[in-house]
């Protein structure tokens, strides 16, 4: 037993690290940019509470785990902006390598299942992992809202690109809620776009 | 719906200042105090991984929730170090009137579920509850052992105060956890008491 939990703690410690890794949003007071760790927290949160949205029936708890672990790769791979340029092939080669190293840090059992759940919300294919991707889209648009627009700012997005990166992800598995964000985003850049 | 959805997003920005209440822990690597948001998603993952050492049958997507929400109220009511001295029945009374504020954002049956779940947690009675105060109390000794005892320097922390306020907690919900933690918190107050 001691074993097995040595291994679990390890791989709990090893997670911190997330909590050190930034992005390219920042909280909706504008202090500081955020870091994966409690983004994390966040989007699970607003799974939590968004998943009457879901389009297709969901398995919420199963959506709330997924994005718990989303992005622990990062802790090796680091964040990609959803509005930097970045080779997408380089960056998914890096995060699988992350993943092996990182939830091969668990007991063997809880590897594999931690990294099929990973790879489920990669692959972007099943119910779950459709919506918990919407989710994790709908979070910065927000704290992009209560920012003055602040990482579009830092990153020159456009409408269109906003509608291209997020606004497709978000529609796929939760319409009502892009319905509820398109307003709010249009009277933004409107705003923005008068003021250039 | 769009009401509806209008309170789930007011309370999930109102969330978002989770992130900028600090905590008496740092993080592993010592750089800075850990704050409620980032800690609010490790004891969640603390919890997925250590579900199978619950003392009692639990329900781990239940507890998973629980620990998403169990610190929100420090938005209003600041976090209430472990060690520190404060008093408990004022502590209680700010704390129930935070979560009447900020559960009172979400839609009214929103509001009445999360409200009873973070109830539940609270009064540490069921054995989820009870699983998910054990784990809350675990993250914090890893971050001690991590960083040279920190937060026990901190606030002069002896042995016995570790054992009564958070051995016994951890012991309630997940004894083989604490078997393996003890050995590591005897070796460094045995450590620290030498070097006095």
């Amino acid at each position: 037993m001691t074993g097995r939990i040595d291994a679990q703690l390890a791989f709990l410690t090893e997670a911190d690290k997330l909590k050190s890794v930034l992005r390219a949003t920042t909280l909706c007071n504008s202090s500081r940019h955020e870091n994966a760790g409690e983004h994390s927290w966040h989007i699970a949160l607003y799974a939590m509470v968004m998943a009457e949205h879901a389009t297709q029936p969901i398995n919420i708890d199963r959506v709330i785990k997924m994005l718990l672990i989303h992005d622990i790769v990062e802790i090796d791979a680091g964040d990609t902006p959803i509005h930097g340029d970045h080779d997408p092939v380089k960056i998914a080669a890096i995060e699988q390598a992350a993943a092996t190293r990182l939830f091969g840090l668990l007991p063997p059992d809880q590897a594999q299942s931690f990294r099929a759940l990973w790879d489920e919300f990669e692959a972007a294919e099943t119910d779950d992992a459709v919506f918990a991707k919407s989710i994790d889209r709908v979070q910065p648009v927000i704290a992009n809202l209560e920012t003055g627009g602040r990482s579009w700012v830092d990153y020159n997005v456009t409408r269109d690109q906003v509608e291209a990166r997020v606004g497709t992800k978000v529609a796929r598995g939760a319409p009502a809620l892009w319905e509820a964000l398109k307003s709010r985003i249009d009277t933004w850049f409107a705003a923005h776009m008068a003021g250039k």
